[in-house]
């Protein structure tokens, strides 16, 4: 950030002249986006008055952590605790106040109601500007049992806490995750490694919806290598207790479990937007402008209740990542206290572990490029990870897309045991360029035995790319 | 590769005409480059005599390969060879002929002259084109006791024969590496780890010359907490031989040691070519277009013997790689038949282990940028490589450089105990694409706590050096 020269040019605009009040900027959320808001507004604008107002107790966590945190004992939850709120209020001057609840949002008056949870009074806070960050929920099916104790969401660090609390406390020997996605891979890997027997129950005929089919053939795999059943194909039913343990019925089976994690997906919390008649965009989640405005003035909004732009689509989109969050809530907080910064986009760049393998992806996939009739040809190559016969080479297998008549990159997804995330890394710098797989087969990448072959899987891939286009061009 | 078009093309273009001679191209050396382009030719041109004039019996092996071959006592040398000339001939249909050295072109005649170094005669071949990849020599100084046995470059797959030889049947317990550059910190690495005591011995004040203060001293610190000493400021004077071992005079000091490994550099081989009249660049390298045409009509040039175009200079380079030599080879080749390839170029991205350490680089250092007067502001960063608290999380650090007046990156560094070669590519890949530190600060990189945290180290190190531009403007 430029913030050195910003915020000196700022702060001179806003000085409090002669007693006059200073700016008031709320946020609405304290978490990823909301606190990197609350922050970045302080820093720009020390004269302002910014207050966050948090439905939960904790404030500024990693959400993307909490799989891994649950996975390791000697660990607290409070690890990932960026910030708590008496540090934010004392240290950085954010007056943040947990268990509040925005519940509407009056344009013309501007300001903001809220129900205190904690002694269920309502109040009207007034704003100079406010940043909805509002996040996103867990999408849990409206089934039979899906209340029940022991069937978990994990969206919030008090989900994580209620399941590490259960793995502690109870003998938790079989678990079952719903959904097959980024959370379930990482709950299942997690599960397991803390030795219950865990089933995944996934509605479509495959795992990892979204990747390409060698991917997910390749994930499927290394599932079944681990001894993690994959039951596909099969929604979930119900689920009912018995003594002390849950019985899930999905498809046509019945799994035992003592405890059930349900992660089918996310949506935006936009009910506090829509209300106030602010725009929503046509994935469903609030509509905003690189400046993460939204359509009503003085109010922004920041991540997982936020589009962004998609550099690769050329238009928005719905995808809710902590990355992202992070910093659209920068951009909002230094626009909110009067600077003038732009969010860069997104190009769908997304990572996991599973198991003994790196899985990731960037740009588009086969169904996004159909879903937006792109025309465009895919490519699978196997490589290494390394130079051949140096300890630790893995194969990594790619998969490529371009778009057929401009040889322009489009996605890439990655899979081994290897580093898959951070060469992900170069074709997503690659789709922010705008390059074409003969400039990605140029790039001049860095070779030595330990950490690639002399040419690197992301070269090779574009190459097989590249030949694949020449062909169907034919 | 565009290929399967190019060769089609290619292939009616060149059939034979009532049994007029097919072309014949001439491939001198047959290492990387060398065997890159003659089976490129091959490719594009079926119709096509090829043939590789090789000085060594070796052909086509990973020289990057070597050190860490000689470090390990289950691996044979052998490993290291991609092809060898026998499948060559047979499976590939080239002409290799080891032992041969080329010594004088004929540029009017079109022909080489050769001698055979094993029945120790000489010939005359014809060319219809010809390829230089005569490659590098590494740098021996001509000073007392550097031809005694024990002492060795490391630059041929017959060095690395002799050194792995004598690691295993020598009792060596002491050796002194010459030069601390990338070989250098290699065999380094390697020889502690075969229980050898080293010394590094280096004529400038620093190891790693080319990288910032701040990597040095971090891969300073590295070297003595694996028990390495490194004597700085000094320079070899002598070696002398004393019963079995080697007395090394370096600096006021004098090293006792059964191994010398001399790895202070390397030129290219340019005799042959500057005998014809071949033009040389300002490097002292051959010439070259970004066809890898030399001043000469259908005389190629590729790999460590010839400049690159540098992309971020905008001028040619000399910079001796393996990829670089695989990569302008294949373009060689491919054009030597008939093709219309085009070498993409350098940016300068190169990395190696050091120790428990990487390091790896991409565009300019500091002693280029001010070589060429160029602009310029540094900025040094500190992050993690993980998330916070993910086992296996460790410091890294980055410098960038970054041109003053329009922000463009220059340049990147990075070292620690994370993946550093892998992140140093998306600054590889930024500088391909010309972006600015506001457009690297800008990337929707990868992030997972087992590969990065929420804002990689990349992201960070543009941060922070947009940062040091704006303050560096006011």
């Amino acid at each position: 950030m430029s913030g050195a020269i910003m915020s000196g040019t700022i702060m001179s605009g806003t000085k409090q002249v002669g007693g006059a009040a200073a700016r008031r900027i709320v946020v609405v959320g304290g978490i990823a986006a909301g606190m990197s808001a609350a922050s970045q507004a302080r820093r720009r604008d020390p004269h302002c008055e910014v207050v966050v107002l948090q439905r939960e107790s904790d404030i500024s966590y990693s959400a993307c952590g909490m799989p891994y945190n649950i996975g390791d004992p000697q660990r607290s939850l409070d690890d990932l605790v960026m910030l708590d709120a008496e540090t934010a209020r004392t240290q950085r001057g954010i007056d943040v106040r947990v268990r509040q609840l925005a519940t509407a949002i009056d344009l013309a008056a501007r300001q903001v109601r809220v129900r205190d949870l904690e002694r269920d009074t309502q109040y009207d806070l007034p704003w100079d500007r406010l940043i909805l960050a509002t996040g996103a929920a867990a999408v849990m099916p409206p089934l039979p049992g899906i209340d029940l104790p022991g069937v978990h969401a994990l969206r919030s660090l008090e989900d994580a806490r209620r399941i590490k609390r259960q793995v502690r406390e109870s003998a938790v020997r079989q678990a079952v995750v719903i959904g097959a996605g980024y959370i379930g891979m990482e709950m299942a890997d997690i599960l397991h490694q803390l030795d219950i027997a865990v089933v995944v129950i996934e509605k479509l005929d495959h795992v990892l919806p979204g990747f390409a089919p060698e991917i997910v053939r390749l994930a499927g795999q290394e599932l079944a290598r681990q001894g993690v059943p994959v039951m596909t194909g099969a929604a979930l039913r119900s689920i009912e207790a018995q003594g002390s343990d849950l019985l899930v019925h999905a498809g046509a089976a019945t799994h035992r479990a003592q405890l059930v994690v349900v992660s089918i997906g996310v949506r935006p919390n936009v009910e506090l937007a829509r209300g106030a008649g602010i725009a929503l965009g046509a994935s469903g989640a609030i509509a905003t402008d690189d400046a993460m405005r939204t359509s009503a003035a003085d109010v922004y909004a920041a991540g997982d209740c936020a589009e962004a732009w998609h550099r690769v689509l050329g238009r928005p989109a719905w995808i809710a990542l902590g990355t992202t969050a992070n910093k659209q809530g920068k951009v909002a907080g230094a626009n909110a206290a009067g600077a003038d910064e732009r969010f860069g986009g997104i190009v769908g760049t997304a990572g996991f572990k599973l198991f003994d393998l790196e899985v990731a992806r960037t740009g588009l996939g086969a169904d996004e490029i159909a879903r937006h009739g792109i025309d465009a040809v895919g490519a699978v190559s196997q490589h290494h990870s390394r130079a051949r016969n140096y300890p630790g080479d893995a194969p990594l297998t790619t998969v490529v897309y371009a778009e057929r008549h401009t040889g322009r990159l489009l996605g890439a997804q990655m899979i081994g045991a290897g580093t898959v995330a951070k060469r992900i890394d170069v074709f997503a710098t690659a789709l922010h360029a705008g390059m074409t797989l003969a400039q990605v087969e140029d790039l001049d990448l860095s070779y030595a035995p330990p950490f690639a072959p002399v040419y690197d899987p992301v070269l090779i891939a574009a190459g097989v790319g590249r030949k694949a286009l020449a062909r169907s061009a034919t």
